[in-house]
């Protein structure tokens, strides 16, 4: 019989066990960090009806969609009836407006699913990726307090991950909206055109930006250009920028808005205790997305500057307009947990984690097979994660296979141990040995697998 | 602008916020249960190659495959090369087939995630759920012991979930083959035909049972299918089950193997302390699937007969033969989450948790919003979960809201609290009222959450 390939489909990250394991610490130090600020977990199905997925005409996504037919409907020559999310904030706006009755408001919602996009396929780009989401959303209105509780949410979770330095840059659009419009550009469209070429300032540089904002489309003056780009540019500490903002002689009433919100959201950090090594703002956040309409957020790792940003999102006027005449305004961010892993592991930052198994019972006498049984048993009773080994294999290779697996604790039982009532324990990791009473076996392993201090 | 309805897909069990919490709760309990074991994690894509997934040509599966395509794909007219897997062992095999070289044998395998069926639209029927599924795949050969493992862990994760009695019945297929054969009954597909049937006998009965099998297709004699039918309804204690197939004067060498597997694994669930009271030899169990070729096993809940298996699996000879030469035999079972979870709910047992938030810090004086988050923050800090409460709204909707959204505790802080150090705390779960120092809220809030001890 011919073989099939077993093969990943392309631009999926499958990833061995251990490093699954690594993974899935990542996960669950997102998710503790979620629940520990009460957000309620919600899923949806990994499909959503066509109608409520494509509810933009064209754009970029729409060519990225993934359609599913079941086998049934594709003998009907029926066009697709359902497609692979590729967010999750539409199933999120789906969700909302189906069960607006049954939700509490203020509804505050994590979210940890894969989403699908058809990309193309190049290194670093997945057609298969989890996104972490938290969005809080209000019922008419939500007040901007919830703006400034979502560092502390960026804030509390990065410190948990441990790598390394991070800091959270922020903005609101009313600022950047709000100087356009006092700058005489009006025009809804031609704003959304000038902040994405400002989005654009870290990566091309500002003469190249100047250059788009004066030329062809946009055609500003160039001295318009550049005092935007001149306060965009604004240095100094966030009070020093704040208090630049406020003397500003811009009367533009969204300015002087967007200008309060960030000295709002500015103090809420400071009294949710964030450091304010963590934060900033940064006037150049624009974010591409039409859809936000106040507070924007990006955060870079300080020892990863080239990943771009880790954990974004923003405030938005309306969630779900395109499923229900309620106005639903909130507040999210989201952490991409697929390409995160995948870059920290690329820079050498995410090792392969010991197993999950704590313990190998191994299989010395085939006469013991019982008592490995019940120690096996007692140890998983005792709340240790324990692997039996019943392959009858040479001691050595039962032990290569612990240290393969990334199993840390051996325990061996012989004739002799049997005799005197204990085992003999391998620490794979660094080589020693000890002899331990069975009476006490999950005590003393307990100790021996507790995090050491450091020295 | 006209709306678009907001729908969930047909088919598909979408979750409230605090159903979804003990959802969760079902998922970390099996989790966590196969973790004890030992078993590491594993994550597939949710789609195949159509060519991996449709190793078999027709059978019930392929009439509920969803496929996949992206929009480039359907725009070139071509087939559609991906589907969605509708289970986790052949992704599991393919897996590994793929990374053959990277594993440690025997691999300890669990994997959780949900799976797709285009199955007809019918209460109870689920076109997009939870599998939870363990094996253990040996290289060339894997010993007998595992099967006695895998009740073990049922026995475990099964006691741990709290859902009242519940029974793991298992059998060897070996011992019905080979009685067939004893009974020179020898052609395989005849064979299948018979299990097949005897897989019903609970459902059909005796009599209907018989009737098929001296009728048309399959055509026994009376006094065969009587025969065959007095043996698979053995009563007994297992040791008595067991000595009455030893005694047996059927000398065909599968049915003595098969006699001996059954032994076997019953001395290992002695050994492993699985209470005898849970589990027990029950010859009528067959398993439709011709893939497993020795031990099978289901579970069935004492207290819920009418469900039906929510726990199955088996023994196989060779895993991956469609994508491998190698011969990698394995045992493995499944558990039916969101299947079990929907049936439990039904039946009442899954009341909606309480939500993520342990603890709601109120607002009552808005000049003390600075009191608020810092309280929010200290809570956190100490490992409670808590939500800051930032909607200005009347006392006794903030309380409302906490008891709607399943919060258990709620802080309050006012002028006088704030002059006296402390703060009040609303039991909501009894209406107590209690007044606690800010300097020990979090230790007084860990106690007043912690599980209660029974009266």
């Amino acid at each position: 019989m011919a073989l099939i390939p077993p093969k990943t489909p392309p631009g999926i990250m499958e990833l061995l066990p251990r490093q699954q394991v690594a993974f899935q610490r990542l996960l669950d130090t997102i998710r503790t960090g979620f629940e520990r600020f009460g957000f309620l977990p919600v899923e949806t199905p990994v499909f959503e009806s066509v109608d409520v997925l494509l509810t933009k005409s064209g754009g970029e996504t729409e060519k990225q969609i993934y359609f599913v037919q079941s086998t049934g409907a594709r003998q009907q020559n029926r066009d697709p009836e359902l497609a692979l999310r590729f967010d999750l904030t539409i199933p999120l706006a789906r969700y909302v407006a189906e069960h607006e009755h049954d939700l509490a408001f203020p509804f505050r919602r994590y979210q940890i699913q894969r989403v699908y996009r058809g990309e193309r396929n190049q290194k670093g780009r997945f057609r298969e990726f989890y996104q972490c989401d938290i969005d809080v959303i209000g019922k008419d209105t939500l007040p901007l307090a919830y703006d400034a509780e979502m560092p502390a949410v960026i804030y509390h979770i990065f410190s948990e991950l441990k790598i390394g330095g991070f800091r959270i840059n922020f903005n609101n659009r009313k600022v950047l909206i709000g100087l356009l419009s006092g700058l005489d550009i009006a025009d809804a469209e031609r704003q959304k055109l000038v902040l994405r070429e400002i989005d654009k300032l870290d990566k091309v540089g500002r003469d190249k930006v100047i250059e788009t904002l004066t030329g062809g489309e946009i055609a500003l003056l160039p001295d318009i250009a550049a005092r935007i780009l001149d306060l965009i540019g604004l240095n100094g500490s966030n009070a020093e920028i704040l208090a630049a903002l406020e003397a500003m002689p811009i009367a533009d009433p969204v300015f002087r808005a967007g200008v309060t919100e960030l000295r709002t959201v500015l103090d809420g950090l400071a009294a949710f205790g964030v450091p304010d090594t963590h934060y900033g703002i940064n006037l150049a956040i624009a974010r591409g997305l039409d859809y936000y309409t106040g507070t924007v957020y990006e955060t870079f790792l300080t020892d990863f500057p080239g990943i771009g940003s880790v954990c974004s999102g923003g405030r938005y006027d309306n969630l779900a307009s395109h499923y229900t005449r309620s106005t639903l305004p909130g507040v999210g961010i989201s952490i991409g947990a697929t390409r995160l892993f995948y870059q920290l592991s690329e820079a050498g930052l995410f090792k392969a984690e010991t197993g999950t198994s704590q313990v190998l019972v191994t299989q010395l006498v085939p006469a013991l097979t019982a008592d490995y049984f019940l120690i096996a048993s007692q140890l998983r009773q005792a709340g240790i994660n324990t692997e039996l080994q019943l392959e009858p294999a040479k001691i050595a290779r039962q032990l290569k296979y612990a240290d393969r697996a990334g199993i840390p604790l051996a325990v061996l039982l012989g004739e002799d141990e049997l005799a005197r009532h204990t085992v003999t324990v391998k620490d794979l990791r660094d080589g020693t040995q000890h002899t331990i009473a069975r009476d006490v076996l999950a005590a003393a392993l307990s100790a021996l697998l507790a995090p050491r201090a450091a020295p």
